[in-house]
């Protein structure tokens, strides 16, 4: 297996791009990332999207964005795992390149679902659920984050107060990006009395959808030295799945996918959780957050959100996450997260990250969920 | 890159399957090839499907049909190219395998498109065109195939009737498999009167919408010797696109991606077109057949068309294609029909086609498209 490494980043702001498409976004956040590793040409693209379909009534994007990026003839599909899809497509390139089949790809990740609004949104968005026996139910994603939490504060006997911590770091880091969507600050106390979405979860609890492009370049690191000053190495790719149906979960609380998929990466990468200077997790809900760091080795079963009462996850702490905002503030652009996740890695481990950089950064761990963790896709990267 | 192998194949037959959902279709196709390759467990499974989000509401169809098939936890997620989204899965499954990532991987086609009628079948079909300068002003993916044949017609001076012989091998073929889905046979002269789909596009010209699944299961070529007696080595895989919209092309009667991918195919494996023993190509339209059979070194421009005149493409000819009936006669069950192209090209080279098998046929190409050419994704295989 040949070693691979990210030459390359591109992203548009997270927000509302009502005077954008799909292909549109995409080659704007193509069109960086080339400038970026300084390539003009590339032979793949992978890309990830998850709403394509059900918002823009389009799929076949791998052929679309290729062509209006100007690119036209290259290899080029779509990875798709739901708000995974982004990773998916990493995964993808990674395997691409390693492999030998391809020198040099890009990924983005892609997606637009501010256009639907109320009801339609909700359709639009609740394909990644299972259709016939929860969606057809009525359920929603945010309604089974709901229960999750509910159940979550039941079995730990914990108030909604506990999880406030994630948000404010979340918002902290956020407010210091221009990328980011919401860069407001959301104040210690303010988080359990927020309107709520699907009780118990709130708008302080969960992520934005918004609409945005990430991109990245890969090649083998052998080339990338080469080409850049600072290829980022990419020491692991994993992937692993749980059930779709949270009913079908002999255990509601664990996160098997992401803990399969973390300790996978682990073990490829010849570290431990504690070797992990900065975690990009898949933030959607503060109850994903808690979840994964208990899944992932860094917090017991039950204490994830102890994290988020210290100083722990902050951009100067022992764990930091979110460090531009996460899926929180930085807003979820579902199959194009995973994407901004890497971006936002490559950006701390390369001393990039401006306002929002950790210190001394060398490992980054970044984890893209899809669904409430029924597929889990971590990526190490190192400086 | 290490060599792959595939070593296990399995089917439904393709049809109208409303007794079954996608996820149902799905474990039929992977429990017959885990069972023909002797094995129970995998490392990861790619799927293809082109309209689960359109037809069904369901996306994130990798982790439900790894849990329903029994395999929760492995890695999984879906590849989409619109109708080559079956060449997509298995490409990744390829590199995933040469590349060390996984040893074992299963690669699942599976689509239902029969579960909607009339204009909801055309719009959830439709996805694969460019939505914003096609499919929004009133076009579908058979008004475009019917451009181009009236663009051939007119160009070359050929009526209709020259494109029969591919629907009559095709229906002759499908008519010795149980598993196709029209086994009726053509008789040569009522071609050309068939009723009409969209002038020229008629019944007898283009391939059904249809349901089923189609899986494969592949490993590296060194394990594949120990665990079956005859492993298919899959000598090369590419992929190429070319632009989504029919009206971005400067040369309408061209199949760049078609030409693209299977140049690098024959570069791969070493071969010339003349050393290709039998081609599952994309028959979608008759159009497709000839200009595929041009794109792709068997035929000269404007004479695609003849090779369907002769005894050529017979199971006993030259170039035999769509042994099993192909999209045409088998079905075009979209996102599994690259899939199902694997399968059928294996079971040839095995010597276990049956009463289809073409004799003493060492390589096969397949080659798998989207839309009107927009992607192609081709991979040879041999025995």
């Amino acid at each position: 297996m040949r070693d691979v490494a990210i030459i390359g980043v591109g992203r548009t702001p997270v927000g509302e791009h009502w005077g954008s498409s799909l292909r549109m976004l995409a080659a704007d956040a193509i069109n960086e990332a080339l400038k970026n590793a300084g390539l003009t040409q590339v032979d793949a693209l992978y890309l990830g999207n998850a709403y394509g379909a059900s918002v823009s009534s389009q799929t076949h994007l791998g052929a679309l964005v290729a062509d209006y990026a100007g690119l036209s003839g290259i290899e080029a599909y779509t990875c798709e795992a739901a708000e995974a899809s982004g990773a998916a497509a990493l995964r993808t390139a990674y395997m691409a390149v390693a492999s030998g089949s391809v020198e040099t790809a890009l990924v983005v990740g892609v997606e637009k679902s501010t256009d639907t609004v109320g009801g339609a949104r909700v359709m639009a968005r609740n394909v990644s659920i299972d259709a016939d026996f929860e969606a057809a139910q009525g359920a929603t994603i945010t309604a089974l984050a709901a229960m999750l939490m509910r159940r979550y504060m039941h079995e730990y006997h914990v108030g909604l107060d506990v999880f406030e911590g994630f948000s404010i770091n979340a918002h902290a880091n956020g407010g210091r990006s221009e990328y980011a969507m919401f860069r407001n600050t959301i104040k210690p106390g303010r988080f359990a009395g927020a309107p709520l979405v699907s009780d118990p979860v709130n708008l302080f609890d969960s992520a934005p959808d918004a609409d945005g492009a990430a991109a990245l370049v890969i090649t083998t690191a052998e080339r990338a030295g080469d080409l850049v000053p600072q290829p980022i190495r990419i020491a692991a790719s994993s992937a692993a799945t749980d059930t779709l149906a949270l009913h079908d979960r002999s255990d509601l609380l664990y996160l098997k996918g992401a803990n399969l998929s973390a300790y996978k990466a682990y073990q490829q990468a010849a570290i431990q959780p504690s070797d992990i200077d900065l975690f990009e997790l898949h933030d959607a809900f503060t109850i994903l957050s808690t979840l994964t760091l208990e899944a992932t080795g860094f917090a017991e079963r039950g204490e994830g959100w102890k994290l988020a009462q210290s100083n722990a996850i902050g951009l100067a702490g022992d764990l930091p996450i979110s460090t531009f905002g996460g899926l929180k503030s930085r807003g979820n652009p579902a199959g194009a997260a995973g994407v901004y996740q890497a971006v936002e890695a490559c950006l701390q481990l390369r001393g990039e990250a401006g306002a929002n950089q950790v210190a001394n950064a060398r490992i980054a761990m970044i984890q893209n969920l899809g669904g409430l963790g029924s597929t889990a896709i971590t990526h190490v990267l190192k400086a």
